[in-house]
């Protein structure tokens, strides 16, 4: 039997531990989930009888490095941050790893130490990173295979929620970490290229810059950008690419509303305000307003960000509730960021039988034989229920996927790896799509930013 | 002769040296003023036969050390951050010690080893900080040793140009550090208070909240608000206050287009641009608009934050020559902060005849039998020529007159200070009046925010 620890039971783990348990008889795998709620790994593994379940503090060396011994494989699916403990035990113990975030300054330091013990570490393998890395790969090898010379490349994903669970204004749930969500795009401007041309968006711009994307048969999407498309020439060996482009989806209308809390200041999280706890939605609104002993709150912010009388985007504001005076943020001394937080969760819960929904969107520009062209290929996963979340599948399937072809010896090449390589993701790829997670490939007209090669 | 020890011979030491010089005679004073640029000192200098120069590096501990012991009070014009270095020598050796900057929490440590020598470290004592508290306080306690109960303090101070060296759109040029107006406002929300409730103000909107404040001959100014009015609810005994504001000031319509350059996110000092050197303004303003291969960077603009073709603003920005084709930046991968300092750098610096102007408006609001009053302080001061500016005049003639009553006995609180004591300020202000740096005072109707007390 081959042991595979997996620390962190939280929401991303459970489909990830159900393919295991599923494989573990044929596959000859015992399941150990560690977690410090030991209940909450019980949940994922039931009484499967290749599973258990042990408490496990990542930050009690000796509980945590006994754990890692006795495992074959580790996978970690712990908050990032947490991951570099287990790494260096896995060094020491001798044990490959899996994890699915993106790989951190730490963690690359371990690439020499990792390749001289012949281990692999598999990192950013889940959805984004993990499953947009693996399907762009895929296509960007076969067009250069091909002969043909990448022009463009954008990507978007995002997690929304299912068309029959879209009950509200915004057509957004929180299908994931609330606070990620109120926290996105801050901490410096988006930086992109396109048509070689640097470009920038500062936060208090990013949800006024959006781009429209229509996926057959989901309707239309708009896309904010990510703040480190960049990155992604090395990573992907586009260096010379003249336009790179990485983003989020929410669906259209999301970010022009957003924007108002941007500019309201109420994503803040660098400070905290007095007294949140008694205060209402309204007066927390009102603090962000100029002082008037008689304007209301609601024509001081109509004012104050210009919103026209018939804007849509009012709706959904009145929608949230934000202009409540009784409903109270119950909160002692919160940022504007958990303020608005805590606002929104009243709207933006999922309820039980809600369904969550991945949606991932490359675009590919290319020249073959002096001519330009472009393929767009396209991901939508929607979840089953509020355990098999689109999420949780989207994420933990390529993770466990990848665990058992390092144990199984699929996959060889050691050292700290991401899924860019033929050896792992075309495998994955395909045994995903056994689970639903298959992309829609459309070759369209070359369009880019500048197909007539006009202007300047 | 007592030595007096000045460290630091940049633009704002010149008066107080000449200051001290002239009064050298008669005080019995020799001045020794230290720079890491030797002929810096001996310009300010000259061959006044009570003033000598040293060339003074001061993370040279022996050679700061050798300086400090030697004198008898030591004054620090250094940048704020260098203080500290100085301030611990100075205990050491038993030295009083002046300066115009904020007081530190490293300053602030030092408290009990400076009263426990019996030393006065007289800090925050030359513009803003310092003529500010000097002549608040002195208002504050004449209202509140009639009896009267403060309603609302409100104060804004601003280094711009002096009317007959007005030549710009902007009204405007650098009469001080230019790094420190792009980058004024940033690193969190300004925070305040007004008929008790509290407000918030984030960066992007900063320059969108002004107030507009009219001074008798000298027409209207614009305040926006600074970061940290509440910490002087504490300094100024202000506990209860419900209206707290402090601002900055600028001529009207300056905020209005200054808030271009934040929402382009062209004041952002976080990271570096690419291949600065030899890019164009045009092309540094096109980084922050979308791409086009047609539309012209003015087109992009105007549609991107909606000014209006008839918009004044449009004007400031054509001439700060921002749409120039031609002229580059010429600095190596500068942040967007960098190269906008450099683009206003063409205009905005002050020509050698030109004359800057300091302008600081009090308002403060108080409660006497019954009766809601107020009174509105202002000061104007405009400088000779490039070398007695008016901020060399009134940063620097507070700390030489402080330095000088230190050293006669006639200031005697020991500890870390600052000039909020009528021992401090009553002569203080008595005598920078011969100088020129007056306030005017107007009884005016009290009107706070709320002066019918409607509405909440």
């Amino acid at each position: 039997m081959r042991k595979v620890l997996i620390i962190g039971a939280g929401k991303s783990a459970s489909q990830l531990i159900k393919y295991l348990l599923n494989k573990s008889e044929s596959e000859q795998l015992e399941i150990t989930v560690g977690d410090l709620a030991k209940e909450n790994a019980q949940k994922l593994v039931g009484n499967h009888k290749n599973g258990s379940v042990i408490s496990l503090d990542v930050f009690d060396k000796e509980q945590r490095q006994e754990a890692i011994q006795d495992a074959t494989i580790v996978i970690s699916m712990l908050p990032a941050r947490f991951h570099i403990e287990v790494a260096r035990d896995c060094v020491t113990f001798g044990k490959s790893m899996v994890t699915a975030s993106y790989i951190s300054k730490e963690m690359k330091e371990l690439d020499a130490a990792v390749k001289e013990k012949g281990l692999i570490f598999m990192n950013e393998i889940g959805l984004d990173p993990g499953i947009d890395h693996m399907s762009a790969m895929q296509v960007i090898d076969r067009i250069r295979d091909n002969g043909g010379k990448m022009l463009l490349f954008e990507s978007f994903t995002g997690g929304l929620v299912a068309p029959e669970s879209d009950t509200n204004l915004w057509n957004y749930k929180f299908t994931w970490n609330p606070r990620n969500v109120v926290l996105a795009g801050q901490g410096g401007a988006a930086e992109f290229i396109q048509e070689g041309t640097y470009k920038y968006i500062p936060y208090q711009r990013l949800f006024r810059r959006t781009e429209f994307l229509q996926i057959e048969g989901h309707g239309r999407f708009e896309g904010y950008a990510n703040r480190n498309s960049l990155k992604y020439r090395s990573v992907y060996g586009l260096e010379d690419i003249p336009t790179l482009y990485r983003g989020t989806i929410r669906r259209v209308g999301f970010s022009k509303a957003w924007h108002i809390f941007v500019m309201m200041g109420m994503t803040d999280d660098s400070y905290k305000l007095q007294d949140t706890e008694n205060m209402s939605y309204r007066d927390f609104l009102n603090l962000f307003l100029p002082y008037s002993p008689t304007d209301s709150v609601e024509l001081k912010l109509r004012h104050y960000l210009k919103i026209d009388q018939d804007d849509l985007l009012w709706d959904k504001l009145v929608e949230l509730d934000i202009f409540n005076p009784d409903k109270t943020i119950g909160i002692k001394r919160a940022t504007p960021a958990k303020a608005l937080q805590r606002i929104l969760e009243d709207k933006w819960t999922l309820a039980p039988e809600d369904k969550d929904m991945i949606v991932m969107y490359h675009k590919f520009g290319y020249e073959l034989n002096g001519e330009k062209k472009q393929i767009d290929a396209t991901m939508v996963n929607i979840g089953n229920d509020q355990v098999e979340t689109a999420m949780a599948r989207t994420v933990g399937l390529p993770v466990a996927m990848a665990t058992l072809r390092i144990l199984n010896g699929q996959i060889t090449t050691s050292g700290v790896q991401l899924p860019i390589s033929k050896e792992v993701y075309e495998p994955i790829l395909k045994e995903l799509e056994d689970y639903g997670i298959t992309f829609k490939e459309y070759q369209v007209p070359y369009l880019g930013y500048n197909p007539e090669n006009v202007g300047g």
